[in-house]
């Protein structure tokens, strides 16, 4: 029903995308369930600046593709091994400091590459990252303050928060993975290599970190594969879900 | 642990606080489970709209009773008999038309509410009104506008929707009752009496079921009680969902 994309450069947005609509998508779930309504409000933002992210990607996508597909096609249809986003994103939202901490990951690595994307040689990417790299500010932001209230708070916070980081760690490199499409995407000018934000992640990290009191994990030991389709037990879950209209009513028109 | 308020000004804010969290809640529901990205942002935006509402008249419902208690107290540690939303926010969301329905019937009774509440003689109050009817204003726009393309739509649509306002119609009287707490607060210039704006929302009601090709059901027949505590079996279900966090780690700190 709806093939990879053989488009080389609608397949590379289409990945972006995905990464982003997952993470909204787990996001969302803390709606109206957050430990205060100011939070709720805040979490509930985050999870919009996303799917809006993944909706702008997943049309341009569609419009390079030659419009056989809709952004809804992507987000609604498309089965597990479908979906290219990084490991991370999938995982269970866990505990506040675990939302937090992958969610810091995610975002000191979202918004120096948007920052790069914004050169895209498309102009529509271009103004889709120039936004997005906006929103991941903000997010960085509000991420990191958790974190650090967090890290440098009780006892009990603090060890919360460098679990957190300790569980989440070994997803971190995956973010940064460049194969070969990325390479010719980022040699074409259309695309951004991944693996050329890398310093610009650990500098955010390294300063949250300390003020956080926090300890940075080993790196070394990464898991790895949801870029290529193979994906943790928890993403069948998130999609019987989050795809649940559309599977019971395919094309439903009323 | 959160006695009902002594202060008829908070009480009444209170209440109307109720509907606006609860119908949020409601709404949070759809969130990355609506029928396409664009909808799914829509209603979460919606959602947004109200909780954001809420959090204000909690607020200043606290700073008017002095402290004791927070917005997050009232959101997350009252019992159901202490919730005063009318019954209507606190059904279920059915398809999707009856979210839309209940939608238009909750918002084209809060647009006129809140415009005639920018005169409070509260100057808070007064401002949360306002930036709340622009809201609500919106919300009209977009539930009228998908009643009318579905009431006028397919036959299957149609039907649909006709179902969703014949069904919920006994819901609307509750939400222009006036009892001696809203006569009180009208007449000191601090509130509004709801009985008074039902006119508006007959107008607004007509005008989109008639471009909807929908009867108005009969009237006559009124089920109430939420804005006296006494509710439907619904919101226990929907209070253990938004309240877990907090009824099972209470006065939860890391």
């Amino acid at each position: 029903m709806s093939e990879a994309s053989s488009n080389p450069r609608s397949a590379w947005l289409i990945r972006v995308g995905d990464g982003a609509l997952i993470l909204g998508h787990r996001m969302s779930e803390w709606s109206s369930r957050a430990p205060t309504l100011e939070e709720d409000i805040a979490l509930s933002n985050l999870a919009l600046d996303l799917i809006g992210q993944t909706r702008a990607l997943y049309t341009r996508a569609c419009q390079i593709e030659g419009g056989a597909r809709d952004e809804n096609t992507l987000a609604y249809r498309r089965a597990e091994h479908e979906f290219r986003n990084p490991l991370l994103v999938e995982q269970p939202n866990g505990n506040f400091a675990d939302t937090m901490a992958r969610h810091l990951i995610y975002s000191a690595f979202a918004l120096p590459f948007y920052e790069k994307l914004r050169e895209s040689n498309d102009a529509e990417v271009a103004g889709i990252a120039a936004r997005s790299a906006r929103e991941m500010a903000y997010h960085v932001r509000h991420a990191g303050e958790w974190i650090i209230r967090l890290g440098d708070g009780t006892p009990e916070s603090h060890a919360k928060a460098q679990a957190a980081f300790d569980e989440l760690w070994p997803y971190a490199p995956e973010l940064f993975e460049a194969d070969a499409l990325d390479s010719e995407m980022a040699a074409s000018g259309f695309g951004v290599d991944p693996s050329t934000v890398r310093e610009a992640f650990d500098a955010t990290l390294a300063q949250v970190l300390r003020e956080a009191t926090l300890k940075r994990p080993p790196d070394g030991f990464g898991l790895r594969g949801g870029r290529m389709g193979v994906h943790s037990e928890h993403i069948g879950h998130l999609l019987a879900q989050m795809q649940y209209l559309q599977r019971a009513y395919p094309d439903a028109r009323w």
